[in-house]
């Protein structure tokens, strides 16, 4: 085989507001690989077929001497994410051609992996799409899964409210919290969201943009559970419409990821209604739900208990756009960067 | 016994900004009462000693209709606070004259109790100073150990910034913190109280006001437990200056008490350094701990291995200057107001 471009979404410059294609990140088609003969070194020639962009990605788009739990991404290096590959050459006794792996990858064609450690071999008994296994049954599914169990402390009957209630992570809660008995407040930004959150158990589900969040949980409430994604504005609101010993769990504050970050004004419930505030990382708490969470999850997505959906974005020159449209909320529900054929 | 002056502190106006004596609350001697003849109806009639001036009751200095955990003070009422008194007639079999009692008593020299109820009868064995049953072994000293106890988490070897550290329940906390085994920052607002934490064992005692918080924390953390008294500008700091997993125990956020609140702008740190902060009122706790407390404070109390001191107000008419120097921080530590000599 003759070399083949590897194309790349290059990191190429901090953002100050949100990031842009073409700027913050470019598509480069400069590099050539051969898939035959690149030297794999004991390693694994990997085909990237789906990346996921995901909210979070943001805080890398960072000046390299500024701290945070996940690395920045590099100038003039591709970004990385999570993402599926299908495996192409194996000098790995444990992995064959074919097989397909789940992990964190650079946002290009080709890559070549030292071993398998961090990657994970997708047992797809259930045939469920590829694709899935960066949503709902990988790291926004873990998410969703994961901090529910550890955090929510559910119990039937009481009031629970999801913020972007629409994305790979809240629509999963909003289904979690109904298995649970709960009453079930959902948001997002478009009448589209508000239906898909409507569908999936959603007791009361509304748009943030032409309703009214304080008004509609003070009617609704009060909360015992807040799924926050957002912070600022919307994290104020629950906190004014908490009841006494709600449970806050922090899973994001996109709000504040392209502005510097939102104040907020209303902690001081935190003391008086005896709120806990609890911010996670969903890796840090991964090894104890990782077993269950195979073991139980893809079956529910195939038998379509779980609902799911996704907003494809097709080539890998698309990815600038996937990872501003999240930032704005316009994308459609999960953001998936469709970069080959499976 | 003729008629005697009931002194009252009244609730006057709703104050904006600080409480002001004289306008907030007035002190009101128009109130006569005859000690020997006032009808109990079954009661207790008590002596008012001590009355405790505690930051929390600027938050009941309220509006009626607006909602909070403690309810607001009444216009033209006597305000209402934790206090100790001495049984100067009683009904009620179980209670007898010179008994002292512990609760939450209304601002007047002498008070008709209906029942024992949500009185404590004090077993002073270790002839602890009275008034100390309104600080270190009241509610104040109850919030530092129940709430060190239940969220704390402390591991030897860890990192605890305590504000407002030479208060009574700030430096119930460092010794706490201390005794857990923990390296204690604490800060202060005088060199006095600068002084007094180092004396009670702080490793590292500073004056917010002529240092930096942020950079004092930046140099002597990361911080694992944080004991916050104080919020706002505070409270970012120690959220900068966190360590991965810290837990930050809500106490109060006086820096808001007073201007409406103080907005936070750095909570995005509690999602990636996976902090749980945790609010907390310890009237929600107290039936766990009681036992457990009056079992082993007032012992390391008399023994003098917990360190404790107050700053007393004279008579009943100073409790209105107690009550703004608290919120401003300018009395020296727990402020006692002394009603009457034991």
């Amino acid at each position: 085989m003759a070399p083949v471009t590897n194309g790349r979404v290059l990191f190429n410059e901090v953002p100050t507001g949100y990031p842009e294609p073409g700027k913050t990140t470019v598509y480069d088609e400069s590099q050539k690989i051969d898939p035959d003969t690149v030297p794999l070194h004991g390693g694994i020639l990997l085909k990237t077929l789906y990346l996921s962009a995901d909210p979070y990605m943001r805080g890398r788009m960072r000046k390299p001497e500024v701290q945070s739990y996940s690395p920045p991404f590099t100038l003039g290096e591709p970004i990385t994410g999570y993402g599926v590959g299908v495996v192409v050459r194996s000098e790995q006794s444990d992995v064959k051609p074919g097989d397909h792996l789940y992990g964190m990858l650079a946002y290009q064609n080709y890559s070549v992996l030292s071993s398998l450690t961090g990657y994970r071999v997708i047992n797809n008994k259930h045939n469920i799409p590829l694709s899935y296994y960066v949503g709902i049954l990988g790291m926004p599914g873990k998410t969703a899964f994961m901090a529910w169990k550890e955090y929510s402390h559910a119990k039937k009957g009481e009031i629970a409210f999801v913020s972007a209630g629409a994305g790979p992570v809240g629509s999963f809660v909003i289904q979690l919290a109904k298995l649970a008995g709960m009453k079930v407040i959902g948001s997002a930004g478009s009448a589209d969201k508000v239906e898909f959150m409507k569908s999936i158990g959603a007791d009361v589900a509304f748009n943030y943009k032409t309703e009214n969040t304080l008004a509609v949980l003070n009617k609704e409430g009060p909360i015992d559970v807040f799924w926050d994604n957002v912070g600022g504005e919307t994290l104020d609101a629950a906190l004014a419409a908490a009841n006494v010993h709600a449970r806050f769990i922090e899973c994001g504050m996109i709000a504040g990821y392209n502005n510097g970050g939102q104040p907020v004004k209303n902690l001081m419930y935190v003391v008086g209604k005896s709120i806990t505030m609890t911010g996670f990382i969903v890796g840090r708490i991964e090894n104890k739900y990782n077993d269950e969470f195979y073991a139980t999850v893809p079956e529910l997505v195939a038998s379509g208990k779980l609902k799911y959906r996704e907003h494809v974005y097709e080539g890998l020159a698309s990815a600038g756009q996937a990872l501003v449209d999240i930032q704005k909320g316009v994308n459609k529900a999960k953001a998936v960067v469709k970069v080959a054929e499976a």
